[in-house]
Parts: C-alpha cells; structure tokens; sequence
C-alpha cells in the first residue's frame, strides 16, 4: 500500500531542537518513508495533511499488559506493599490476558505510541499459554510489539530487603521456577516467536536484581548475544531494592549488573530513581537506556528519577506508562507531559528543564534507540519504517492555535491521534482503530469484570509490620 | 424541570472515608437534590443511571480563562520570566476573552467540574469589557461562575525581589491603576454583576502580595464584608515571592496578611507553596482555603505544595487547574490525579497519602467550602444544590470494571462525562454541551489564531539577567 499526506506540518527537517516547522508532502510506500518534500506527485491514497501534525510514533517503553484488569483497584502504597495486592489479585486466564493486550495496544495507539514493551507478567504453571494469549492480541491490532516475559527465578518472599533480620518477611509460599526452566521457557518462545519482520520481537526481561540470580542474568545475556533480542528489566524502583541490593551484592545494582555484563546499548531498565552518580556514570558509559515511568512513581510513592542528571550524563531517557495497575492508563501523552514537567521542581537553573521538542525526541527516537533501532525507527527520514502519528490539530483540547509540539505535549489532547500506521499499515483512521471491534472489546472488558470496593490483600497483611520496621517507618 | 436518575452508583452514604458503594434512584426537583432512595416514584425526565456514577461537581477553584489563548505558547520557564512572556502575549480584544470563558467552561464540565473560579487577567483600559465578555460566555454556558478580576495597584516591575539592589530589574513601562480606581471598578461589577441566584459571583481578588498595596487589600476585605463576597489570590507561589514578601513587610506573607485581616473561612489563596510551619499553623486557625494547582507548580517549577501537612493541619485543599498558559489544560480530572498522587514521594509513610475517595472530597466539598457554600453544594444530599455529574462508567477508559472512583481519580478517564446539572438546569448530556454549538467554537478559536513558532519576549529579554542574578542562578 501507499500513501501521499499532502501539505501536512512537520518539526522543522533541521531536527528536533529548531522550534520551526515545515509544510511537506510526505510519502508511504510498503513499509517506509518513501519520501519527503515541499509537494510530490500524488500516488496511493492521498490524505490531506492540512491543520495536521505528523510524528513518528512514540514507544511505550514500559508496560505490563495485564495490570489492565487491576487498574484503579489498588489503593495508593509503596511498591513492595503494592505488588502483594497485585499478586493476590492477578489475572489467571489466558483469555484475559488477550483481552488486556489488546486495551494496551489501543490506549497506547490513540495516544501517539507505536510501539509497546510489555513486561508480561505470566500466569504460574500457564506460561506459554500467557505469552501466546499476548502476542495474539497484538498481532490482530498490528501495533508493534516488543514481548518480554517477566522471569525470576526465587520467590517473591526474596523482594524484600531483610534488615537486621534472619528471615524474609514472607513464608515463602510458592516455589519459584528453577533457572533452567525459565531459561527453556524463554529459548521456546524466541524460537517460536521472535520475528521483527512481522513486528514481533521477543525481549529479555528478568523483573530485576530483586527476584533473579545472576544465574539467570547470564543465561539471558546468553539468549541475547546469540538471538540478537533486546534485553530490559526494573532497576532500583524503590529505595528498598536499594537497600536490598546492598544486602545481596555488597555495592549498588547497577554497579553489579555492569560486572555481571547485563548493561549494554541493547538494554531498558524501567524506573532507575535511585542510583547514585557513580551509577548514572556507568548507564552513560555502557550506554543503557532508561524507561522513566513517571505517573507509576508517583501513584507509588518510589521518588523521582533524575532524569536531568540523566540527559546531562548522555544517558539516553524514553518515556513508559508502566501497568494499568500502577498508574491506571495507558495513555502515553500523559506520561510525556507529566514526565516532562516534573522534573522543573528538581532543578532550579530553567536551562536545564525539558522542552517539548526534547520530549517528544525521547519518546520516537529516545524509545527507538533503547530498542537498539534508530537506524530504522524514531525520525521522519526518508527509508526509515512508516510507524507514523497524524494528530488533528483543530481538536477542541488543541485550541487556539499556538505552538503545536507545545499543545501536544504540554496540554491534554483528546480525541487528537487521527491516524496512524505501524510498518506502514493502517492501524488508525479517523481517530478509530480499524483492526478491531472497540465496542466488542468495551463488552468483553466489561463482562469479565465486576465494581470492586474495599479490598484486602491476605499477602499484605502477613507483611505490612515486617516492611515497616526495615523501612523505618514507626 | 425535575429528574429520576434510577439505579445509580453512588458513594457509600456513610461518607467520602467508607469504600462503599449504594445503588439508587436521585431525583431533582427545580435546582434541589429532593430524594435519594433505593426507589423512587419516577417523575420528570427518566435517566438510566445503571453503570453510572453520580458525583457532586467539582470546583475548578483556580483559573485565569484567557490564557486559553497562550496555551502550548510558553517554554518551560519560571513563574517571573513566565509572566513576562504572559503580558507581552496577552489577547486584547473582549471577543477573545469571550471565547476563552466559554473553551474554559466547556472543558471544566466535560472533566467533571461544574463550578469555575476565574482569576480574570483584564485588558488594560478596557476592564470593564473584560468582565462583561467573560460573564457573557459563563451565562451562556451555565456552568456556576465565580469571577474574581485579577486587580492590582502597583506595576509588574515590582514583582521580583531587589536583592542587593536599590531599583527594580524593569523600568516600570506601565503606569499602574491608582487604588481608587481599582476598588471603584470592583464596586461597579459587583453592583452590576454579582447575582449569587443567577450563578454569577463576584469574588475580591488582589493578584497578591507582589503587586497590591495594604490599602487595596483593606479596600477588598471592606467590599467582602459589605457584599458576603468571597475572597481570593495568589500566595507564595514562588521562591522570588517569598523572599519579596521578607523585602516589603519584614515578616512572612501570611504573617502578614493575616495581620491585615485578609485570611478567613472566606478567603481561597492560590498555590501556597513556599509557606513555613507556622503560617500553616495561620492558614489553619483562620480557616483559609489552599487551592492546589499542581500541574501549572510542576511546568514553572515553582516547586510541591506541602499538601499533606496543610491536611494534617486541619487546612481545607481543594484543586485548580490554573490558566491554560500554566497547565495548558483545563481538565480537572487531571489536576485531582496529579494533585494526589504526586505528594506520595513528600511524605515517606503510605498512610498519610490521599485515597481516591478524599481527591474527591477536596474537589467537592472542598471546593464548596473555600467557596463558604459548603451548606449548599458539595455533597449528594437532599436539599443540596443540584450541581451534579454523572459519569459513563462503560467508557473504554474506565474498563474492565474495578472501583469507579479508583479508576476515575487514578486512570486517565476520557469521554467519561455523560451528563452535568448546574442548578438543577442540564448543561451536557450524552457527553455533549447542550447550552453551546462546539463545532462554532472550534472554528472561532482556530480562526483567530495562528500557528506560532520562535516566540521571544522583549520583556523576559529585559529582565533575565537580573532574575537569575537574584536568583542565585549562575
């Protein structure tokens, strides 16, 4: 297929950090950006681009689909006492997963994303049927989709650091699976379903220093140095895991993963709130990306991540909404406008503070880079893949008319994504996805659910005194 | 005109503090709430409220409508260089100011909102039209409006603090109103306008310390008392301001203004950021209202409200959006998500964060009460006044089902409004605005701007060396 947008507004060729804009044709053939000019001989399907803003897509660059059917139920905790509520009352049907799958992919969609990175918690003993249930929902909307099954290998009693205890918090209730089986488990599902081609690419995503051995660690930078897969993982979210990796390491995290390998162009960590500049020195050396996930470390209460250290060190920053559950939507403008002006309170010098233009650089070609990709994503270039956003500026939350890349990212645009396209195909028109039944999937959402009020979680109560007192709270 | 709303979500009646739901029938009888019952006799219009939520209005408590027209505008910058570019932007054409009360309007309802406190920047030598057209706007569209002209009787110079030096950084370009003048036009637009009956409120609102002499103050609290109007301004929003206050009076600006007898159970102050324990203490024993603005205190980086403490204190806190230059948004749903849970990563202890259910109850009743109608408005109670929303609980946005008010103060809700009643009159209904054509108010908003890049503000320009001077900013 092919397609001509006539007369559409683009940031200025010069790149992102010129505040102009240019009046272009822009051209889709296959797969690709086909071309980009003043005016070009119409071919294909001609779409008029007038009172219109294209983008590359963004990448929501953290996510965990199935938190969907925990989202608004959890009441505001930090987020050890937070992930007993989430274990006690996840999702344990592989039907939901689909479903879930495919609201992520739809809020990520009609929020200017392209691209997700779904951390996929999957359902003890239905592993294979959860990952499959996933990558299903994501092939039928098309969106393109980086699948990370969410593996450790000790149990969730572990999590916790112990202070100047002897025992975990947690009777350790369920057995974690053995290294080498999630290892056979995560060598199946590449074999099976690893094809960046079709938009399908499966990452390596141990949850973090947390819950996994550096057994496992090394088995999957082993997976990924031989299958060429991306590798992601959470890093030091709260100041627990901080105290906890001093527990089990003896110096930081991210100075452990750095000796143990797993660091790396190739490599996203969600969250990395509390590193030390030591720690930020060595994710600018080794060039990880960081996920900043700000709206989830906010609900959470983990702090704020030092993005502008970040940006200042070259670390390169791209933006996720994490779970439903943690910040309870998938919209991923939100997570750039809050992600954007949070940290003004953290810098005094203005020079410092993120602009939009910088904002929406993190979110295309920031997201692509963490997914070792800006060669072929992330800028509107002639031959890179047409992972496109057409957004309709004449959208009552867009109004007046000022500086569009202002509006996008610093308002709070509705009903604004009029079109997009993943690899070049339709995935949007009209502001509707066109690959799927929304109001079938409102039914099945809605039919699988019931109102929830006053929740308990037996995990948190067993718990709540022992996290308390290691975490000093009286 | 009368209504049965049957079978409707609404909170526990026990409280904002209980997790409850009940499921009634709420009818409204003239501008009353006149029964809530498991079931009532139907009369006037039947609404099906099942997968409904009723909730009393909010208070969009903080708002300066004609920034509408500079949103998206403004880099990221701080308050006093922010202002800069404010008045070098300003509309200037009654028309305008027109169009913003009604685009403010329109998205306050559409966001769960029913009542709009406008801080009302006025047009240089044609004040009056000022308040005539943004008055106009609010009776077209009948949301409740209290419109509260932004006055001051000292020039824009004077608002950054000296320093080591003995002029201010502006020459002062414009001759400020005498006091008498100002008061004079307040005496007139109360006499002409206020009409609490009608839904139009006149409020005394002095811009703040930084710019009003004690004899306006004392002129507003004369007029406040003579006419039971309610007060309002701006206070200690940034760094700059209270280090001005310690110039001019010596002490803290509460300390002050509490002396001048300006705070009171009457009296909303916007911001409140840079306020010590002790003029907590202040805010409380007087019974002053915060009006929070979280999302314009990130985008100036003027820093996190001390909201937990103002709770524990025993201060009423309620939620603003604050002009759309500012925020660029004026969704309330959003400022009650950001306003919640961003005060999670101030205060280490869980159990002192705000649920769901009390975000609610300061957007309500807390609005109401900073409004001294907490009598009338603000809670689902028969004999309160029916400013009332009902929300789609079916939205895509708000599935699968868990706890509505959850989902609605945590998620991202869109397209959620069904239906809003101000004083008992519909103003949307079926998620549309009844009282105004908003495809007409899309053309007139788009027409009368332009696509805007390369903004630069002679009097940022003027005074940036300065600022950063005093600042202490290298």
């Amino acid at each position: 297929m092919s397609y001509t947008i006539q007369q559409v507004l683009i940031p200025s060729p010069s790149g992102y950090q010129q505040s102009g804009y240019a009046v272009v044709d822009v051209q889709i053939e296959g797969d690709r950006i086909s071309a980009i000019a003043p005016q070009l001989e119409a071919q294909g399907t001609v779409i008029d681009g007038r009172n219109k803003l294209l983008l590359p897509g963004f990448v929501n660059a953290h996510t965990h689909s199935s938190e969907l059917w925990q989202r608004g139920l959890i009441p505001p905790l930090p987020l050890e006492l937070w992930l007993a509520h989430l274990y006690d009352f996840t999702p344990l049907e592989p039907e939901q997963i689909y479903l879930s799958a495919l609201g992520t992919a739809v809020e990520t969609l009609l929020s200017g994303g392209t691209t997700v990175v779904d951390h996929l918690v999957l359902i003890p003993g239905r592993e294979r049927e959860t990952i499959a249930a996933a990558i299903r929902g994501y092939r039928e909307v098309g969106i393109r989709a980086y699948v990370a099954p969410l593996i450790q290998d000790e149990p969730f009693a572990m999590a916790l650091p112990k202070g100047d205890h002897k025992t975990p918090a947690l009777a350790a209730s369920e057995a974690a699976p053995t290294t080498a089986e999630v290892l056979e488990l995560m060598q199946d599902t590449i074999e099976q379903y690893h094809c960046p081609e079709e938009g399908i690419n499966i990452v390596v995503a141990p949850t973090g220093i947390q819950l996994c051995s550096d057994a496992l660690f090394a088995g999957c930078i082993e997976l990924s140095d031989r299958h060429n897969l991306c590798r992601h993982a959470h890093l030091l979210e709260s100041q627990a895991q901080q105290m906890l990796a001093q527990e089990k390491y003896g110096c930081s995290a991210v100075k452990h993963l750095a000796e143990i390998g797993y660091l790396g162009s190739r490599t996203s960590l969600a969250h990395c709130i509390w590193l030390t500049d030591a720690d930020i020195e060595l994710m600018a050396t080794t060039q990880t990306t960081v996920v900043h996930n700000p709206l989830s470390n906010l609900r959470l209460g983990s702090g704020i991540a030092p993005v502008l250290k970040y940006r200042q060190a070259g670390v390169n920053v791209t933006f996720g909404c994490d779970g439903s559950a943690s910040n309870d939507s998938q919209d991923l403008l939100e997570a750039l406008k809050i992600g954007s002006i949070l940290h003004n309170v953290t810098d005094r010098d203005y020079r410092n503070w993120l602009t939009p233009r910088e904002t929406i650089e993190m979110a295309a070609l920031g997201g692509a880079k963490g997914l070792n990709a800006a060669d072929q994503r992330g800028s509107l270039a002639v031959g890179q893949q047409a992972d496109l956003v057409l957004y309709d500026l004449t959208s009552l939350s867009l109004l007046p008319r000022t500086d569009p890349i202002g509006l996008l990212v610093l308002g709070r645009p509705s009903q604004a994504v009029d079109r997009v396209w993943v690899n070049g195909n339709p995935i949007v028109t009209d502001g509707q996805i066109t690959t799927l039944n929304t109001t079938q999937l409102r039914q099945d959402l809605f039919n699988q659910s019931q109102w929830v009020s006053n929740l308990s979680s037996p995990t948190m109560k067993e718990m709540e005194v022992r996290y308390r007192e290691v975490m000093g709270l009286s």
